[in-house]
């Protein structure tokens, strides 16, 4: 089996924000992309916000099975060719797109998701005070991101999140985050649109290190092994697309 | 437009469990039933597990619109035929289905998931230590059954349940309820089953007085008013069921 | 019980194309409307592609129940601010919203399910010669758009639609339609958007009098009362949305 | 990797219908395990109804990746112990189930699925005169289970089926079947319950060479493929579950 190949976005922050260059000194992307040197079978491509087309060229596009993306206070500065070039890879190609942590308000997730909003908007999605203590709870325990996972994980400190979040309904819901200060949120949440797969992923907030723990990079290689596009049927194109018999059939009919 | 027809079945434990005695003097059923007579547009009738056929004769579940069910520790003493005879008339005729706390264990609940299991069993639907404070909170902001409503409810004191349940991907997840103790559940949940709804609510451990609760009442009111049957196409029945033009086009062409 | 506020969304057609005057001479939208005066209890208002802001204002959008959109050839030439705002009123707001036909390529529709194509593209959504018999089977008999329906409905004739149509999964199937030139199509679909819920209807093209016709026009006015927006839960807005006892609950662990 | 390990439970026709003789020999149990026999990494047992235990004593199933069902008259006399068996395994342990043709009527798909009907009762789920052409349109064309098929898949003759089915809906739909003499069917359809998977696909009726085809058994192979069981979390068990840490918290509360 060929090897897996995965895209790391992530918005530069380690080197303009103090917290997080002590937590991620060599930044967030290179944490998680050490989660795939863990084990056989990936390679990996780092892209970053501030470089030329954000990293997000065609030709990375056209090579990426999955595309791992991590942004928080740039969400609204990302190149909107970029993020609707992204959607088109997921829903045309069946590219595999994980949204961590912050990521629930970057272009390209609202955009396959059918929702536009800002963190606190309308009601639909708080975010709250960091520092709360978390836990994952596994809510569908056979499925193939649980792999390897108890009950549930105990990540120490994250920026706590709540309902509502004014997702669609997911596919399959994985992980349901209880929150010390007495909130919930979904925190694993899968989606399928067009003839890709989306997985939502809610921790990971910048100032504590939880893309160093080791429940959380196992999630990420299980997502990825999951997202990896699956092949599928070699359908034919647009109108008169009908060919042979069956358009034989249909042009003596009309 | 007509009133509703409820049946509110019970197990009959006030006269047996002095926790409950006291905190229900007239049977959970009574409690339940009150919460419909605080507004117009209800019909309510009683049926009890003690009961002849528990007091689910045809004749009632003819006359039911929906069937709300409590039951606890003689979930396992209901009568097959009983339990069957309530699902069809939910999946056939659309009577509408409410199950109540423990009812998660249930025989109809159970029967119309596709899924039989005992609290504890498989480490797939936990109950825990009671006392718990619970809140559940509004996931679905924008559906009927949370008219009315916070952020969250607020219940002190509850039996903790906890994830995995087990149950199939809801059509819709409406509530998630938080413990203080550091679990959580699904605690509304929407299905359905042929022509009828199913809604799952978890609140209602029989030491505590969740159902003299006015928000947990109103959700019941919500519930009943959203899982009434709604009428829907006149479908014709079994083979050879095509009439008219259609079987004729079709007697042609055989 | 209030009148359901309708508007009625075109392309104003009649006036360029001569096959469509003859069926519809007042426009598309006037067939659409007087389903709607064949009972109480809906108000219309019209608007058309060609009116200032396509018709679409704040104002109008603001007293909006339900919004039905016919569109096929302008798709493309759609105001992007205009199709945002009807995306955040239904996400947002609950506004219902109807897409019928070749609206499948529309951009509210498209972009409130996370998908972007044009017909033909992709060999995703195939659209193909025009004149077929259709056959509308009712696959949800209990679901209330189905009301007073039969098994299914027929087309004498209709612009024929395929698969695959490339939408994300429908929380509801209610219709699947069967073509004479040997394709199917997933004609009747239901979503939820945040607060608002979407109905996808594919019959209807112009040369056709299909909006004359009654089903079509039950159809329509069943799939009105289902989206009309239905209350819900109050919930609060954003960063340090908790307020009261919660509040200081949260501060004191702080 | 290892080989998959499939069961195909099916009813012993060959030799009492001279029909299914001409095309079974061997029975359709024997043109099924045909199809696994086409590529490496399957391994095949034989169950059939008239052997004790219908074949399926716990020794077999617990060998049981994936069960593959073919049923059709004899639904009504499978063994209900036998039947409960099946559906724990598959809701407990993750063992795939794939229901063929009349499978629709056997007693674990219907007790998975939470429906409960006969042939034609309720006018639920029609079966029709038998011959017509079927086309099973690919819905879901980036899906495992269509991998390597085109458009659609012809089937020159089958046993026509008719909506509505009944079915709760499917978490994925794959398959569509038109049908010459003017029906459509949900032919291809995943569901998932507890840790397993189950997948209905509706061709095969006895009398018409369906298993023979070879597009059929490249649907079979994939599913196979996609049903077999994938791990996933290790949770705990029933009341009383948490440990460490977890219990201590707990317990402190308490």
């Amino acid at each position: 089996m060929n090897d897996i190949r995965i895209t790391v976005f992530c918005e530069h922050h380690q080197d303009r924000y103090e917290p997080v260059k002590s937590v991620y000194p060599d930044g967030i992307h290179a944490a998680i992309a050490a989660a795939f040197a863990e084990e056989p079978g990936f390679q990996i491509t780092i892209a970053t916000q501030d470089m030329p087309s954000h990293g997000l060229t065609n030709e990375v596009l056209e090579c990426t099975d999955v595309l791992i993306w991590w942004s928080h206070i740039d969400n609204h500065l990302l190149d909107d060719t970029v993020a609707n070039e992204v959607c088109r890879r997921v829903v045309r190609d069946g590219m595999g797109f994980i949204a961590l942590h912050s990521a629930s308000f970057s272009k390209p997730w609202q955009r396959m998701l059918g929702i536009e909003y800002e963190a606190g908007e309308w009601g639909r999605f708080r975010t709250m005070p960091k520092g709360e203590k978390e836990r994952l709870w596994v809510v569908a325990p056979g499925h193939p991101i649980c792999e390897g996972l108890g009950d549930f994980i105990e990540i120490p400190q994250d920026e706590m999140y709540g309902e509502p979040m004014l997702i669609p309904e997911p596919d399959k819901l994985l992980f349901i985050a209880w929150w010390e200060g007495g909130e919930v949120c979904r925190s694993g949440t899968l989606f399928e649109r067009g003839r890709g797969k989306i997985f939502g992923f809610t921790p990971g907030h910048e100032e504590f290190p939880i893309y160093h723990q080791s429940e959380i990079r196992r999630v990420l290689r299980n997502a990825v092994r999951f997202l990896a596009p699956a092949g599928g049927a070699k359908v034919h194109s647009g109108e008169g697309h009908l060919s042979g018999e069956a358009r034989e059939d249909l042009s003596h009919r009309m």
